[in-house]
């Protein structure tokens, strides 16, 4: 920190190198990756169980899994093996809800995207109607993580894990911003029209993330909790305001899907409204008060949130 | 019941005339009707929320619904506010789960069908598009529907209903199902392996039904478990069988949607592999044995399981 910062810019500044963050998030995905590898699809019959493998293992920044790691270390820091549990089930199933929404979204009645990950999308792999139900039957799977039988979490604990994560999902979550998507293909939104859809279509998610990380850990102070879910809508919103950015100005190999997608299809974003310094401006706005929100829970220890909500603004891809 | 019949005939009589059971089934569906009503799409945005309730009110037989709450009946007899309102959630849960299969059956890409319950299929109404996320929002709020947080409805019941539900919708279950039978068409299954389909495809979330409503009173004495799930495992199959008769024989605007769809499509069903006279021998069969299981639970009241049984296996629709 340079000598004479100001607390705001002590706050506002990243706390750990490329370097850290990348060794953090490869410590702590490890036991992601291998309960993802041992629990999809591995008994499903047939071309399913290939397809939900194919969905979800090998690939994706992993986002919403570092997300809830986070917040659980934020929220517990002196770990017990019930939360340390709890915090990888939940890392899981956000990720096959997130992956399973990325396979139906790709669908061609849906976006109709052939490429994802650099790689052919599901439905061009197995067909459309094996990744129908792929999608479907990793929803379910994302639930059936959350409230194992034999294991020493709460189940207080499972079934709060569970409220957080089908409301983001649902209606009034990610398939509701979905659908109003669809329904404002070639209308003109304004922001807060624009707002409220990817608050619904990707903000949700993000923002159950944090929130099922620190549920993991039980009850929390008012303060704690409040802080955690603003964190959230922050940082849901700059995501989205980046990926609309990226859309428009990166390098379609580095990004390892179709660029220019929305605008050809004369879809609302941020930068088509706010144009490209004003979207910059606002995913900027959005980090300020992940980072306020942060300082407000009173939680000791949030340098992993901290870093990772640099890294969604400052990404590449 | 005749003079000097055998105690195995009594127990294979129905204890029901089809009045008693329809004025029972009135008075136990009018909750739930009333609860999905409020609950399916009611605040989800747009063509969403229409697609939803579309999909899922004034339909159907709710042949799951009933299931739950003759199971949740006959393992509580003595009520309480929370197994009341934990049935009622859990059988509209199950009816969601059902609802959103079929909308996503009868997409162009699965079986492609245009009339179900006698009117357009959700995606002839609204599009593909807003039936996909329809479906997708259905199974999430299925599973919202079985963790409120401010209901008496204790947590491990509610995280056990949650189990019960997701296994029994995911990969190992009703979508495993359906992925072996879209591998199935022109093929010719064994009866062994056509089961092993259908006790997925439709057994899974009707066995399942059973026990969420089991699962709804708290712990049962062993016995009691093991005879409802061997009732829900056999009134799964008997249920399939007879879907497959009546595939054949019956009256397409009695049964609201397309007759000898599955002949035409070169599916396995169990008359082309039993014959008429053989599925007809098979359900009555299953029938014996879900009386039989009921009988061995040991619970004193299981009338209304015994009547629906009988309703299964002698369906006209």
């Amino acid at each position: 920190m340079p000598a004479g910062a100001a607390p705001q810019e002590q706050q506002a500044m990243n706390p750990w190198s490329a370097q850290q963050l990348s060794d953090w998030a490869a410590s702590r995905l490890a036991r992601v990756e291998d309960a993802l590898s041992r629990w999809v699809g591995a008994d499903a019959p047939v071309a399913l169980g290939e397809a939900m493998r194919y969905a979800v293992l090998d690939g994706g920044k992993r986002l919403r899994p570092l997300l809830v790691l986070a917040a659980s270390e934020a929220a517990a820091p002196s770990r017990s093996a019930a939360v340390d549990d709890a915090a990888v089930r939940a890392a899981c199933a956000v990720e096959l809800i997130h992956a399973y929404s990325l396979v139906h979204d790709d669908l061609p009645c849906m976006d109709n995207d052939v490429l994802r990950r650099g790689k052919p999308t599901v439905h061009v792999k197995f067909g459309e109607a094996d990744a129908l139900l792929a999608g479907d039957a990793l929803q379910a799977l994302a639930f059936e993580l959350l409230v194992p039988d034999d294991a020493a979490i709460p189940a207080a604990v499972q079934a709060r894990l569970v409220r957080l994560l089908a409301l983001a999902a649902g209606g009034l979550g990610m398939a509701g911003g979905q659908a109003i998507d669809l329904a404002s293909v070639g209308r003109r939104l304004n922001e807060a029209e624009l707002r409220e859809m990817h608050r619904l279509k990707t903000g949700a998610l993000l923002q159950a993330s944090v929130e099922m990380g620190a549920a993991c850990a039980g009850e929390l102070p008012a303060a704690a909790q409040a802080g955690l879910r603003d964190y959230g809508a922050a940082i849901g919103l700059a995501f989205q305001v980046v990926d609309d950015i990226l859309d428009v100005v990166a390098d379609p190999e580095a990004l390892g899907k179709t660029v220019g997608k929305d605008a050809a299809a004369d879809k609302p974003t941020y930068v088509s409204l706010l144009g490209l310094a004003g979207a910059r401006a606002s995913a900027q706005e959005q980090l300020a008060l992940a980072l306020a929100a942060l300082e407000r829970s009173g939680l000791p220890d949030t340098a992993a949130l901290r870093a990772l909500a640099h890294m969604v603004v400052d990404r590449d891809r």
